[in-house]
Protein backbone atom coordinates (compact mmCIF):
# COMPACT_ATOMS: atom_id res chain seq x y z
CA UNK A 1 0.00 0.00 0.00
CA UNK A 2 1.30 3.16 -1.23
CA UNK A 3 0.97 7.13 -1.50
CA UNK A 4 -1.25 6.70 -4.16
CA UNK A 5 -4.08 4.66 -2.09
CA UNK A 6 -6.94 7.20 -1.89
CA UNK A 7 -9.49 6.99 1.20
CA UNK A 8 -12.23 6.16 -0.54
CA UNK A 9 -13.78 6.03 -4.10
CA UNK A 10 -15.63 9.12 -4.60
CA UNK A 11 -12.72 10.85 -3.76
CA UNK A 12 -11.69 10.47 -7.36
CA UNK A 13 -14.92 12.59 -8.57
CA UNK A 14 -13.64 15.36 -5.77
CA UNK A 15 -10.66 15.77 -7.30
CA UNK A 16 -11.72 15.80 -11.07
CA UNK A 17 -14.12 18.43 -10.57
CA UNK A 18 -14.12 20.64 -13.56
CA UNK A 19 -12.01 18.45 -15.71
CA UNK A 20 -12.91 16.35 -18.66
CA UNK A 21 -13.95 13.01 -17.85
CA UNK A 22 -15.18 9.84 -20.01
CA UNK A 23 -17.78 8.00 -18.57
CA UNK A 24 -19.20 4.47 -20.20
CA UNK A 25 -23.02 3.80 -19.84
CA UNK A 26 -24.53 0.58 -20.00
CA UNK A 27 -26.55 1.07 -23.39
CA UNK A 28 -23.08 0.67 -24.78
CA UNK A 29 -23.12 4.71 -24.79
CA UNK A 30 -19.53 6.66 -23.89
CA UNK A 31 -19.87 10.07 -23.22
CA UNK A 32 -17.08 12.91 -22.67
CA UNK A 33 -17.45 16.10 -20.56
CA UNK A 34 -16.28 18.02 -18.28
CA UNK A 35 -17.69 16.83 -14.24
CA UNK A 36 -18.99 20.08 -12.76
CA UNK A 37 -20.93 18.25 -10.18
CA UNK A 38 -21.88 14.92 -8.41
CA UNK A 39 -24.18 13.26 -5.32
CA UNK A 40 -23.82 9.74 -3.38
CA UNK A 41 -25.91 8.13 -5.98
CA UNK A 42 -23.30 9.38 -8.70
CA UNK A 43 -25.57 11.00 -10.08
CA UNK A 44 -23.61 13.64 -12.36
CA UNK A 45 -23.58 16.78 -13.95
CA UNK A 46 -21.16 17.28 -17.15
CA UNK A 47 -20.65 20.37 -19.23
CA UNK A 48 -19.90 20.11 -22.95
CA UNK A 49 -20.96 16.62 -22.79
CA UNK A 50 -20.08 14.72 -26.49
CA UNK A 51 -21.90 11.43 -27.07
CA UNK A 52 -18.81 8.87 -28.84
CA UNK A 53 -18.79 6.61 -31.33
CA UNK A 54 -15.52 5.04 -31.30
CA UNK A 55 -13.56 7.99 -30.12
CA UNK A 56 -15.47 10.13 -32.60
CA UNK A 57 -17.69 12.48 -31.57
CA UNK A 58 -21.49 11.65 -32.78
CA UNK A 59 -23.78 14.17 -30.94
CA UNK A 60 -22.98 17.17 -29.23
CA UNK A 61 -25.24 16.81 -25.87
CA UNK A 62 -24.06 20.16 -24.18
CA UNK A 63 -25.11 20.01 -20.17
CA UNK A 64 -26.79 17.01 -19.23
CA UNK A 65 -27.76 15.88 -16.00
CA UNK A 66 -26.51 11.89 -15.56
CA UNK A 67 -28.04 9.11 -13.31
CA UNK A 68 -25.62 7.13 -11.56
CA UNK A 69 -27.72 3.98 -11.72
CA UNK A 70 -26.72 3.75 -15.58
CA UNK A 71 -22.83 4.01 -14.97
CA UNK A 72 -20.18 1.32 -15.54
CA UNK A 73 -17.00 3.81 -14.64
CA UNK A 74 -16.01 7.37 -14.90
CA UNK A 75 -12.41 8.01 -15.83
CA UNK A 76 -10.14 10.86 -16.17
CA UNK A 77 -10.54 11.48 -20.33
CA UNK B 1 -12.97 24.52 -10.05
CA UNK B 2 -14.36 27.63 -11.82
CA UNK B 3 -17.88 29.39 -11.24
CA UNK B 4 -19.68 27.18 -13.08
CA UNK B 5 -19.08 24.35 -10.93
CA UNK B 6 -22.28 23.88 -9.00
CA UNK B 7 -23.39 22.45 -5.68
CA UNK B 8 -25.36 19.67 -6.39
CA UNK B 9 -26.63 17.68 -9.50
CA UNK B 10 -30.13 18.36 -8.99
CA UNK B 11 -29.41 22.29 -9.12
CA UNK B 12 -29.92 21.60 -12.85
CA UNK B 13 -33.40 20.99 -12.82
CA UNK B 14 -33.98 23.58 -10.63
CA UNK B 15 -32.64 26.05 -12.92
CA UNK B 16 -34.25 25.20 -16.07
CA UNK B 17 -37.37 24.66 -14.74
CA UNK B 18 -40.51 26.21 -16.69
CA UNK B 19 -38.05 25.96 -19.78
CA UNK B 20 -37.39 23.15 -22.70
CA UNK B 21 -35.19 19.89 -21.79
CA UNK B 22 -34.48 16.62 -23.75
CA UNK B 23 -34.96 13.19 -21.90
CA UNK B 24 -33.39 10.58 -23.09
CA UNK B 25 -34.73 6.91 -21.66
CA UNK B 26 -33.46 3.62 -21.08
CA UNK B 27 -35.77 2.38 -23.94
CA UNK B 28 -34.10 4.01 -26.91
CA UNK B 29 -37.13 6.92 -26.25
CA UNK B 30 -36.09 10.34 -26.65
CA UNK B 31 -38.55 13.00 -25.32
CA UNK B 32 -38.70 16.77 -25.49
CA UNK B 33 -40.89 18.94 -23.49
CA UNK B 34 -40.82 21.73 -20.64
CA UNK B 35 -40.26 20.57 -17.26
CA UNK B 36 -43.04 22.18 -14.81
CA UNK B 37 -41.56 19.62 -11.58
CA UNK B 38 -39.50 16.89 -10.43
CA UNK B 39 -38.21 15.24 -7.08
CA UNK B 40 -35.89 13.46 -5.22
CA UNK B 41 -36.34 10.06 -7.73
CA UNK B 42 -35.93 12.38 -10.50
CA UNK B 43 -39.95 12.22 -11.37
CA UNK B 44 -40.78 14.67 -13.49
CA UNK B 45 -43.99 16.53 -14.75
CA UNK B 46 -43.07 18.04 -18.54
CA UNK B 47 -45.63 19.79 -20.61
CA UNK B 48 -46.06 19.76 -24.44
CA UNK B 49 -43.91 16.88 -24.56
CA UNK B 50 -42.96 15.04 -27.95
CA UNK B 51 -41.68 12.04 -28.12
CA UNK B 52 -38.46 12.02 -30.91
CA UNK B 53 -36.83 9.94 -33.71
CA UNK B 54 -33.49 11.28 -35.06
CA UNK B 55 -34.90 14.89 -33.68
CA UNK B 56 -38.15 14.76 -35.93
CA UNK B 57 -41.04 14.33 -33.49
CA UNK B 58 -42.68 11.07 -33.95
CA UNK B 59 -45.76 11.69 -31.48
CA UNK B 60 -47.56 14.19 -29.32
CA UNK B 61 -47.90 13.22 -25.76
CA UNK B 62 -48.95 16.24 -24.17
CA UNK B 63 -48.58 16.83 -20.34
CA UNK B 64 -46.85 13.25 -19.12
CA UNK B 65 -45.38 12.38 -15.59
CA UNK B 66 -41.87 10.41 -16.23
CA UNK B 67 -40.55 7.73 -13.77
CA UNK B 68 -36.94 8.95 -13.24
CA UNK B 69 -35.75 5.42 -12.85
CA UNK B 70 -35.91 4.71 -16.84
CA UNK B 71 -33.97 8.68 -17.36
CA UNK B 72 -30.31 8.26 -18.76
CA UNK B 73 -29.68 11.84 -18.71
CA UNK B 74 -31.87 14.78 -18.79
CA UNK B 75 -30.79 18.13 -20.96
CA UNK B 76 -31.64 21.49 -21.45
CA UNK B 77 -32.68 21.43 -24.99
CA UNK C 1 -41.14 30.14 -14.25
CA UNK C 2 -45.24 30.02 -14.85
CA UNK C 3 -48.08 29.89 -12.84
CA UNK C 4 -48.00 26.27 -15.04
CA UNK C 5 -45.44 24.78 -12.62
CA UNK C 6 -46.83 22.29 -10.08
CA UNK C 7 -45.01 21.69 -6.66
CA UNK C 8 -44.56 18.18 -6.94
CA UNK C 9 -44.52 15.58 -9.77
CA UNK C 10 -47.52 13.37 -8.55
CA UNK C 11 -49.96 16.40 -8.13
CA UNK C 12 -50.25 15.70 -11.70
CA UNK C 13 -51.89 11.95 -10.72
CA UNK C 14 -54.11 13.85 -8.48
CA UNK C 15 -55.42 16.01 -10.56
CA UNK C 16 -56.38 13.36 -12.82
CA UNK C 17 -58.07 11.11 -10.12
CA UNK C 18 -61.29 9.86 -12.20
CA UNK C 19 -60.17 10.99 -15.35
CA UNK C 20 -58.77 8.82 -18.94
CA UNK C 21 -55.04 8.29 -19.27
CA UNK C 22 -52.38 6.43 -21.31
CA UNK C 23 -49.95 4.77 -19.11
CA UNK C 24 -46.93 3.33 -21.18
CA UNK C 25 -44.88 0.12 -19.98
CA UNK C 26 -41.61 -1.08 -20.15
CA UNK C 27 -42.86 -4.04 -21.85
CA UNK C 28 -43.85 -2.01 -25.00
CA UNK C 29 -47.54 -1.97 -23.33
CA UNK C 30 -49.69 0.86 -23.86
CA UNK C 31 -52.73 0.97 -21.35
CA UNK C 32 -55.42 3.29 -21.27
CA UNK C 33 -58.33 4.13 -18.78
CA UNK C 34 -60.18 5.92 -16.04
CA UNK C 35 -57.62 6.41 -12.67
CA UNK C 36 -59.02 5.98 -10.01
CA UNK C 37 -56.30 5.92 -7.50
CA UNK C 38 -52.37 5.78 -6.92
CA UNK C 39 -49.94 5.48 -3.97
CA UNK C 40 -46.47 6.53 -3.49
CA UNK C 41 -44.88 3.57 -5.29
CA UNK C 42 -47.29 5.03 -8.52
CA UNK C 43 -48.96 2.03 -8.02
CA UNK C 44 -52.46 2.71 -9.62
CA UNK C 45 -55.95 1.41 -10.53
CA UNK C 46 -57.60 2.36 -13.99
CA UNK C 47 -61.10 1.27 -14.91
CA UNK C 48 -62.32 0.28 -18.13
CA UNK C 49 -58.93 -0.34 -18.82
CA UNK C 50 -57.80 -1.16 -22.19
CA UNK C 51 -54.59 -2.48 -23.68
CA UNK C 52 -53.68 -0.44 -27.43
CA UNK C 53 -51.65 -1.60 -30.25
CA UNK C 54 -50.90 1.31 -32.37
CA UNK C 55 -53.97 3.84 -31.09
CA UNK C 56 -56.38 0.61 -31.46
CA UNK C 57 -58.06 -1.50 -28.59
CA UNK C 58 -56.51 -4.59 -28.57
CA UNK C 59 -57.56 -6.32 -25.59
CA UNK C 60 -60.12 -4.74 -23.07
CA UNK C 61 -58.71 -5.33 -19.43
CA UNK C 62 -61.46 -3.62 -16.91
CA UNK C 63 -60.32 -2.88 -14.09
CA UNK C 64 -56.63 -3.43 -13.36
CA UNK C 65 -53.83 -2.60 -10.47
CA UNK C 66 -50.66 -1.89 -12.56
CA UNK C 67 -47.43 -2.34 -10.63
CA UNK C 68 -45.82 1.60 -10.61
CA UNK C 69 -42.26 -0.43 -11.37
CA UNK C 70 -42.60 -1.24 -15.21
CA UNK C 71 -44.27 2.78 -15.96
CA UNK C 72 -42.21 4.73 -17.98
CA UNK C 73 -45.24 7.60 -18.10
CA UNK C 74 -48.68 8.87 -17.22
CA UNK C 75 -50.54 10.83 -19.38
CA UNK C 76 -54.04 12.92 -19.38
CA UNK C 77 -55.45 10.70 -22.20
CA UNK D 1 -64.20 12.63 -8.32
CA UNK D 2 -66.89 9.73 -7.77
CA UNK D 3 -67.82 7.21 -5.24
CA UNK D 4 -66.02 5.27 -7.46
CA UNK D 5 -62.52 6.16 -6.24
CA UNK D 6 -60.94 3.85 -3.78
CA UNK D 7 -58.45 5.44 -1.37
CA UNK D 8 -55.45 3.53 -1.67
CA UNK D 9 -54.55 0.91 -4.83
CA UNK D 10 -53.92 -2.40 -2.38
CA UNK D 11 -58.06 -2.13 -2.09
CA UNK D 12 -58.61 -3.55 -5.01
CA UNK D 13 -57.01 -6.85 -4.27
CA UNK D 14 -58.80 -6.77 -0.38
CA UNK D 15 -62.21 -6.45 -2.89
CA UNK D 16 -61.08 -9.31 -4.80
CA UNK D 17 -60.15 -11.69 -2.38
CA UNK D 18 -61.39 -15.10 -2.63
CA UNK D 19 -62.31 -14.18 -5.83
CA UNK D 20 -60.59 -14.85 -9.50
CA UNK D 21 -58.02 -13.01 -11.37
CA UNK D 22 -55.23 -12.04 -13.64
CA UNK D 23 -52.62 -11.84 -13.29
CA UNK D 24 -49.86 -10.54 -16.43
CA UNK D 25 -46.16 -11.10 -15.48
CA UNK D 26 -43.53 -9.52 -16.86
CA UNK D 27 -42.32 -12.53 -18.76
CA UNK D 28 -44.76 -12.70 -20.54
CA UNK D 29 -46.92 -14.82 -18.43
CA UNK D 30 -50.53 -14.53 -17.32
CA UNK D 31 -52.10 -16.49 -14.69
CA UNK D 32 -55.52 -17.24 -13.59
CA UNK D 33 -56.36 -18.19 -10.11
CA UNK D 34 -58.56 -17.54 -7.28
CA UNK D 35 -56.01 -15.27 -4.93
CA UNK D 36 -56.39 -15.71 -1.06
CA UNK D 37 -53.83 -13.50 0.38
CA UNK D 38 -51.11 -10.74 -0.68
CA UNK D 39 -48.67 -8.65 0.98
CA UNK D 40 -47.39 -5.18 0.55
CA UNK D 41 -45.05 -6.37 -2.04
CA UNK D 42 -47.95 -7.80 -4.01
CA UNK D 43 -46.95 -10.95 -3.07
CA UNK D 44 -49.99 -13.40 -4.07
CA UNK D 45 -51.12 -16.64 -3.26
CA UNK D 46 -53.73 -17.89 -6.11
CA UNK D 47 -55.51 -21.16 -5.74
CA UNK D 48 -56.73 -23.37 -8.88
CA UNK D 49 -53.77 -21.22 -10.70
CA UNK D 50 -53.48 -21.84 -14.56
CA UNK D 51 -51.14 -20.76 -16.81
CA UNK D 52 -53.14 -18.87 -20.33
CA UNK D 53 -51.62 -18.75 -23.46
CA UNK D 54 -53.78 -17.13 -25.65
CA UNK D 55 -57.23 -17.75 -23.59
CA UNK D 56 -56.69 -21.05 -23.18
CA UNK D 57 -55.32 -22.87 -20.64
CA UNK D 58 -51.55 -23.96 -21.12
CA UNK D 59 -50.91 -25.60 -17.52
CA UNK D 60 -52.41 -26.18 -14.42
CA UNK D 61 -50.36 -25.04 -11.63
CA UNK D 62 -52.18 -25.41 -8.96
CA UNK D 63 -52.02 -23.29 -5.42
CA UNK D 64 -48.90 -20.76 -6.03
CA UNK D 65 -47.11 -18.22 -4.53
CA UNK D 66 -46.49 -15.27 -6.78
CA UNK D 67 -43.70 -12.53 -6.07
CA UNK D 68 -44.92 -9.54 -6.27
CA UNK D 69 -42.18 -8.12 -8.02
CA UNK D 70 -42.97 -9.69 -11.54
CA UNK D 71 -46.47 -8.73 -11.72
CA UNK D 72 -47.25 -5.78 -14.29
CA UNK D 73 -51.25 -5.91 -13.56
CA UNK D 74 -53.40 -7.66 -11.37
CA UNK D 75 -57.37 -7.78 -12.67
CA UNK D 76 -60.49 -9.22 -11.52
CA UNK D 77 -61.27 -12.30 -14.49
CA UNK E 1 -64.41 -15.10 1.84
CA UNK E 2 -64.23 -18.53 2.61
CA UNK E 3 -61.89 -20.40 5.47
CA UNK E 4 -59.29 -20.90 2.95
CA UNK E 5 -58.31 -17.83 2.86
CA UNK E 6 -54.67 -17.12 4.05
CA UNK E 7 -53.48 -14.69 6.27
CA UNK E 8 -50.17 -13.73 4.55
CA UNK E 9 -48.75 -15.83 1.77
CA UNK E 10 -45.32 -16.97 3.50
CA UNK E 11 -48.15 -18.97 5.19
CA UNK E 12 -47.97 -20.89 2.24
CA UNK E 13 -44.03 -21.79 2.60
CA UNK E 14 -44.88 -22.67 6.30
CA UNK E 15 -47.48 -24.78 5.51
CA UNK E 16 -45.25 -26.66 2.89
CA UNK E 17 -42.01 -26.97 4.75
CA UNK E 18 -40.53 -30.77 4.28
CA UNK E 19 -42.85 -31.55 1.41
CA UNK E 20 -42.00 -31.23 -2.61
CA UNK E 21 -42.17 -27.81 -4.56
CA UNK E 22 -42.01 -26.55 -8.01
CA UNK E 23 -40.18 -23.07 -8.00
CA UNK E 24 -39.91 -21.48 -11.73
CA UNK E 25 -37.15 -18.61 -11.95
CA UNK E 26 -36.51 -15.87 -14.17
CA UNK E 27 -33.99 -17.53 -16.41
CA UNK E 28 -36.91 -19.74 -17.54
CA UNK E 29 -35.47 -22.63 -14.93
CA UNK E 30 -38.23 -25.02 -13.59
CA UNK E 31 -36.71 -26.73 -9.81
CA UNK E 32 -38.48 -29.01 -7.84
CA UNK E 33 -37.64 -30.21 -4.52
CA UNK E 34 -37.89 -30.71 -0.47
CA UNK E 35 -38.34 -26.98 0.79
CA UNK E 36 -36.20 -26.90 4.17
CA UNK E 37 -36.04 -23.27 5.21
CA UNK E 38 -36.75 -19.71 3.82
CA UNK E 39 -36.65 -16.36 5.07
CA UNK E 40 -38.44 -13.33 4.48
CA UNK E 41 -36.46 -12.55 0.78
CA UNK E 42 -37.94 -15.83 -0.13
CA UNK E 43 -33.94 -17.25 -0.19
CA UNK E 44 -35.32 -20.54 0.03
CA UNK E 45 -33.27 -24.06 0.51
CA UNK E 46 -34.24 -27.54 -1.35
CA UNK E 47 -32.85 -30.87 -0.85
CA UNK E 48 -32.88 -33.35 -3.81
CA UNK E 49 -33.34 -30.86 -5.93
CA UNK E 50 -33.57 -31.07 -9.96
CA UNK E 51 -33.75 -28.76 -13.04
CA UNK E 52 -36.05 -30.01 -14.99
CA UNK E 53 -36.86 -29.61 -18.70
CA UNK E 54 -40.87 -30.30 -19.98
CA UNK E 55 -41.35 -32.05 -16.98
CA UNK E 56 -38.12 -33.98 -17.46
CA UNK E 57 -35.65 -34.28 -15.13
CA UNK E 58 -32.45 -32.20 -16.68
CA UNK E 59 -29.89 -32.36 -13.71
CA UNK E 60 -29.94 -33.61 -10.11
CA UNK E 61 -28.76 -30.46 -7.97
CA UNK E 62 -28.64 -32.06 -4.83
CA UNK E 63 -29.39 -29.66 -1.91
CA UNK E 64 -29.33 -25.60 -3.39
CA UNK E 65 -29.98 -22.71 -1.89
CA UNK E 66 -31.87 -20.40 -3.92
CA UNK E 67 -31.71 -16.72 -3.92
CA UNK E 68 -35.36 -15.47 -3.70
CA UNK E 69 -34.72 -12.64 -5.94
CA UNK E 70 -34.95 -14.80 -9.11
CA UNK E 71 -38.37 -16.43 -8.22
CA UNK E 72 -41.15 -16.00 -10.30
CA UNK E 73 -43.65 -18.43 -8.49
CA UNK E 74 -43.21 -21.26 -5.85
CA UNK E 75 -46.09 -24.43 -5.57
CA UNK E 76 -46.63 -26.98 -4.15
CA UNK E 77 -45.72 -30.09 -6.12
CA UNK F 1 -41.54 -31.70 9.21
CA UNK F 2 -38.61 -33.39 10.11
CA UNK F 3 -35.13 -33.20 11.75
CA UNK F 4 -33.58 -32.28 8.19
CA UNK F 5 -35.38 -28.92 8.20
CA UNK F 6 -33.51 -25.86 9.42
CA UNK F 7 -33.76 -22.67 10.77
CA UNK F 8 -32.69 -20.30 8.21
CA UNK F 9 -31.16 -20.62 4.53
CA UNK F 10 -28.04 -19.17 5.28
CA UNK F 11 -27.35 -21.61 7.70
CA UNK F 12 -26.61 -23.77 4.69
CA UNK F 13 -23.72 -21.77 3.93
CA UNK F 14 -22.32 -21.67 7.58
CA UNK F 15 -22.07 -25.56 7.23
CA UNK F 16 -20.71 -25.75 3.96
CA UNK F 17 -17.25 -23.03 4.99
CA UNK F 18 -14.05 -24.57 3.50
CA UNK F 19 -15.43 -27.46 1.02
CA UNK F 20 -16.75 -27.21 -2.52
CA UNK F 21 -19.58 -25.41 -3.95
CA UNK F 22 -20.75 -25.03 -7.49
CA UNK F 23 -22.88 -21.60 -7.68
CA UNK F 24 -24.82 -20.76 -11.03
CA UNK F 25 -25.10 -17.17 -11.33
CA UNK F 26 -27.72 -14.72 -13.89
CA UNK F 27 -25.35 -14.71 -16.84
CA UNK F 28 -25.60 -18.54 -17.18
CA UNK F 29 -21.97 -18.52 -15.53
CA UNK F 30 -21.11 -22.01 -13.35
CA UNK F 31 -18.52 -21.43 -10.85
CA UNK F 32 -17.01 -24.27 -8.56
CA UNK F 33 -14.39 -23.40 -5.66
CA UNK F 34 -14.24 -23.82 -1.90
CA UNK F 35 -16.17 -21.06 -0.37
CA UNK F 36 -14.42 -19.33 2.25
CA UNK F 37 -16.45 -16.24 3.22
CA UNK F 38 -20.14 -14.89 3.07
CA UNK F 39 -22.26 -11.78 3.91
CA UNK F 40 -26.20 -11.56 4.70
CA UNK F 41 -25.96 -9.85 0.93
CA UNK F 42 -25.09 -13.65 -0.10
CA UNK F 43 -21.41 -12.07 -1.57
CA UNK F 44 -19.36 -14.68 -1.53
CA UNK F 45 -15.08 -15.59 -1.32
CA UNK F 46 -14.36 -18.20 -3.12
CA UNK F 47 -10.88 -20.06 -3.45
CA UNK F 48 -9.45 -22.50 -6.24
CA UNK F 49 -12.62 -21.42 -8.38
CA UNK F 50 -13.13 -22.93 -11.75
CA UNK F 51 -15.47 -21.64 -14.24
CA UNK F 52 -17.16 -24.37 -15.90
CA UNK F 53 -18.74 -24.93 -19.25
CA UNK F 54 -20.57 -28.14 -19.16
CA UNK F 55 -19.28 -30.03 -16.70
CA UNK F 56 -15.44 -28.91 -17.72
CA UNK F 57 -13.34 -26.19 -16.57
CA UNK F 58 -13.65 -23.32 -18.73
CA UNK F 59 -11.03 -21.22 -16.91
CA UNK F 60 -9.17 -21.42 -13.43
CA UNK F 61 -10.42 -18.00 -11.41
CA UNK F 62 -8.11 -18.67 -8.42
CA UNK F 63 -9.64 -16.71 -5.48
CA UNK F 64 -12.52 -14.82 -6.39
CA UNK F 65 -14.95 -12.47 -4.93
CA UNK F 66 -18.69 -13.00 -6.15
CA UNK F 67 -22.00 -10.23 -5.58
CA UNK F 68 -24.30 -12.04 -4.54
CA UNK F 69 -26.71 -10.25 -6.45
CA UNK F 70 -26.00 -12.28 -9.37
CA UNK F 71 -26.44 -15.78 -8.04
CA UNK F 72 -29.26 -18.03 -8.99
CA UNK F 73 -28.07 -20.78 -6.51
CA UNK F 74 -25.55 -22.22 -4.39
CA UNK F 75 -25.01 -26.00 -3.94
CA UNK F 76 -22.45 -28.12 -2.21
CA UNK F 77 -20.44 -29.39 -4.88
CA UNK G 1 -12.59 -24.86 8.71
CA UNK G 2 -9.08 -23.99 8.22
CA UNK G 3 -6.66 -20.82 8.90
CA UNK G 4 -7.62 -20.16 5.55
CA UNK G 5 -11.56 -18.91 5.90
CA UNK G 6 -12.00 -15.20 6.29
CA UNK G 7 -14.05 -13.20 8.52
CA UNK G 8 -16.31 -11.28 5.95
CA UNK G 9 -15.82 -11.34 1.87
CA UNK G 10 -14.82 -8.16 1.75
CA UNK G 11 -11.34 -8.74 3.55
CA UNK G 12 -10.39 -9.94 0.02
CA UNK G 13 -10.53 -6.34 -1.13
CA UNK G 14 -8.48 -4.99 1.90
CA UNK G 15 -5.78 -7.41 1.41
CA UNK G 16 -5.15 -6.60 -2.61
CA UNK G 17 -5.49 -3.07 -2.00
CA UNK G 18 -2.58 -1.53 -4.04
CA UNK G 19 -2.51 -4.91 -6.42
CA UNK G 20 -3.63 -6.06 -9.39
CA UNK G 21 -6.94 -7.56 -9.63
CA UNK G 22 -9.36 -8.75 -12.78
CA UNK G 23 -13.05 -7.47 -12.82
CA UNK G 24 -15.39 -9.21 -14.60
CA UNK G 25 -19.16 -7.16 -15.40
CA UNK G 26 -22.52 -7.77 -16.47
CA UNK G 27 -21.85 -6.42 -19.98
CA UNK G 28 -18.72 -9.06 -20.16
CA UNK G 29 -16.64 -6.95 -19.72
CA UNK G 30 -13.05 -7.27 -17.93
CA UNK G 31 -11.09 -5.06 -16.32
CA UNK G 32 -7.53 -5.77 -15.08
CA UNK G 33 -5.85 -3.02 -13.26
CA UNK G 34 -4.65 -1.95 -9.32
CA UNK G 35 -7.26 -1.31 -6.98
CA UNK G 36 -6.73 1.64 -4.84
CA UNK G 37 -10.39 2.01 -2.91
CA UNK G 38 -13.14 0.29 -2.48
CA UNK G 39 -16.78 0.70 -0.75
CA UNK G 40 -19.63 -0.84 0.73
CA UNK G 41 -21.27 -0.92 -2.31
CA UNK G 42 -18.15 -2.62 -3.90
CA UNK G 43 -17.48 0.89 -5.89
CA UNK G 44 -13.68 0.51 -6.69
CA UNK G 45 -11.33 2.95 -7.77
CA UNK G 46 -8.45 1.22 -9.88
CA UNK G 47 -5.55 3.07 -11.58
CA UNK G 48 -3.28 1.30 -15.04
CA UNK G 49 -6.80 -0.07 -15.87
CA UNK G 50 -7.17 -2.15 -18.70
CA UNK G 51 -9.96 -3.47 -21.15
CA UNK G 52 -9.33 -7.25 -22.21
CA UNK G 53 -10.53 -9.41 -24.79
CA UNK G 54 -9.40 -12.78 -24.41
CA UNK G 55 -6.32 -11.96 -22.29
CA UNK G 56 -5.10 -9.34 -24.99
CA UNK G 57 -5.54 -5.42 -24.08
CA UNK G 58 -8.20 -3.81 -25.73
CA UNK G 59 -8.25 -0.29 -24.70
CA UNK G 60 -5.98 1.28 -22.03
CA UNK G 61 -8.32 3.25 -19.39
CA UNK G 62 -6.30 4.88 -17.15
CA UNK G 63 -7.82 5.63 -14.03
CA UNK G 64 -11.50 4.45 -13.54
CA UNK G 65 -14.07 4.76 -10.81
CA UNK G 66 -16.00 1.20 -11.19
CA UNK G 67 -19.60 1.01 -9.76
CA UNK G 68 -20.27 -1.88 -7.66
CA UNK G 69 -23.53 -2.70 -9.17
CA UNK G 70 -22.20 -3.46 -12.39
CA UNK G 71 -19.97 -6.28 -10.88
CA UNK G 72 -19.60 -10.13 -11.22
CA UNK G 73 -16.70 -11.17 -9.31
CA UNK G 74 -13.16 -9.61 -8.58
CA UNK G 75 -9.92 -11.39 -8.40
CA UNK G 76 -6.80 -10.67 -7.74
CA UNK G 77 -4.97 -10.75 -11.08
Amino acid sequence: MTEHIQQRPFDLLNKVLGKQVLVRLKSNLNIRGRITSFDAHMNIVMEEAEELDGGETKAKLGTILLRGGNIIFVSPA
